[in-house]
């Protein structure tokens, strides 16, 4: 396949590169979808989160992802914790068993040593909870005011030792949509501490690894497709799987759990907690029949796992939200972008 | 394993990151041995361009590494091939078959969207030509300010498919070494378009894939150890070698091929081509017995490519140089760095 000579993103109408390309919003996917996997058109085994591929009859899944996230430090973790969940938590979300990772650092001149130091062992902390091992890495350096303190990157590979296939073309008309928790706490965290904001109690972050709840799902029941819920938030990811799947979500708002004192900052921020990002939440697409087993599965692992609606037979590849009137909006992609650099 | 406490390297003497910590000397060997291989302790797998690892009976190698190359373009190639080269490269370096990469980007708020288009269009020539394929992505954008335009990250999977171990310790008294090709290009040309120097003839990046090359060596000859010379150049990666298998080498200087456009940048600008990084050269360890054979056949690849030494049995595991008046001289590790973000 040649690459295009015209680019596929209009020059005039986007100039520059802007934060909102890294969103996880309209731009951002217009970006990944136009111009990236139009390149390198990683088809058929490129997933959302992973790609599978298979190596001498070895199913395989690969996956990366830089972090950039500011502040270093927050509530709940930092950007070394968060570099590992998040990538082991993309292998899992594709059904795999995380083994390897690498990690690569990009350092900014100046960065106190004990700061690395300090990421360095929540690293180290933080890859034996998720039972993976760090295999390879690397270290750039970066002038004074070309970097922001650590970049890091984590890619990652893991086994896919069940047989079906965990993705939105899996996703069937009647499947019960199961969320894993409570939504919205780690965009507030990261939030509070940018702004010095201060709550009666800390808001942590929920930034961890999702390994051990999805494969005992996948062990157990037919799972149809499996989504964290990072950039965009809740909101992003359905529609993400809508659009893919070609069928419609319909959404109970009441179902949707959001613990009070993010409610509250939310509604003091002007904020969404529907597109607020989380760093160790996901939805599971499972048929109706398995969902009450289902949920009491994930309700060990997180009290606050809901059923929160299901898939219906419209084509429109829409998500509905019905609120507490039962009256029904669209629950749309997100434009622009809520918050910069939450991972 | 847990983590120490105390961090090994000493934060007073070292109280922050500097410049040289990524530049391939000996600040940079000692953040990695000292804090990071002493943390992860990815042994007994680990090596130094690729970690192998044996997933379901297969052997694979694994391998990452972000660039950070200032400027993006430069003669003979940019950030964007240069992520392919290097990571498909340290595959090669490992022995294996490389098949698979993953690219994240890091893209810097207010990047010429014409920039990232022309960047991307490199990357997907580049795996072309390396026969690889990026299946997996990410992407993320930082304030403007917080970056420096485009920062890359390749991760790559390959297949070992041969039996031996290639490596610093296989490494045996009497093995030839044979470098690939002149040095010097890639640092020089970096450093041209950098501060705007200009010479005779343009000098160009010596940027490229070194994965037939070493497939047709690994086919043929029982190779012992290779080596791709990048950060801290052709001086940095013999010591590197000389010391983890605890053996001296001896080389002869008129044997390594500088071009006279090269030596003569390097003089005017006090550089020791000996120490200026290359993104397509590397040097092969094999049998005296196979030498000439595979002198041939990479002659057949680089018309320059040379035997410039040998290993000769002396624990003190250092890097001896004799010059044309035949006296020696030990050639060091960099102290600190020569020319930053080259790679």
């Amino acid at each position: 396949m040649q690459s295009a000579v015209t680019c596929p993103i209009p020059f005039q109408q986007y100039p520059q590169v802007l934060l909102a390309h890294g969103g996880g919003g309209r731009l951002m996917h217009q970006l990944i979808e136009d111009m990236l996997l139009a390149t390198f058109q990683p088809e058929p085994d490129w997933q959302h989160d992973a790609a599978s591929l298979t190596m001498a009859g070895n199913r395989l899944a690969f996956t990366t992802d830089s972090y950039v996230v500011t502040p270093l430090f927050f509530p709940g973790g930092n950007i070394g914790s968060l570099a590992i969940h998040g990538t082991v938590n993309d292998l899992a979300m594709a059904g795999a068993r995380p083994c390897y990772l690498s990690l690569s650092f990009i350092l900014e001149e100046g960065l106190p040593m004990e700061t690395l130091w300090q990421v360095v062992q929540s690293i180290q902390t933080a890859a034996q909870q998720s039972h993976v091992k760090i295999v390879t890495g690397d270290t750039k350096v970066v002038d004074r005011g070309k970097g922001d303190g650590i970049f890091i990157n984590t890619s990652g590979i893991g086994v896919l030792e069940h047989r079906g296939f965990i993705g939105p073309r899996s996703v069937q008309v009647g499947d019960a949509v199961i969320l894993s928790g409570d939504i919205g706490r780690h965009g507030i965290a990261i939030l509070s501490a940018r702004e010095g904001l201060t709550f009666e109690t800390t808001i942590e972050s929920d930034s961890a690894p999702l390994v051990d709840p999805v494969l005992e799902l996948l062990q157990r029941w037919p799972v149809h497709c499996l989504r964290d819920l990072t950039r965009g938030g809740l909101a992003s990811a359905l529609n993400e799987i809508a659009l893919a799947a070609r069928l419609t979500i319909e959404l109970e708002s009441a179902a949707i759990p959001v613990e009070g004192q993010v409610q509250g900052a939310c509604e003091i921020l002007g904020l969404d907690p529907l597109y607020i990002a989380n760093e160790g939440r996901f939805v599971a697409f499972v048929p109706a029949s398995a969902a009450s087993d289902v949920l009491d599965c994930l309700q060990q692992h997180h009290a606050q796992a809901q059923i929160i609606g299901h898939v219906v037979d419209d084509q429109r590849a829409l998500v509905m939200i019905k609120n507490a009137l039962s009256s029904q909006r669209i629950l749309d992609f997100l434009s622009g972008e809520q918050l910069p650099r939450i991972c």
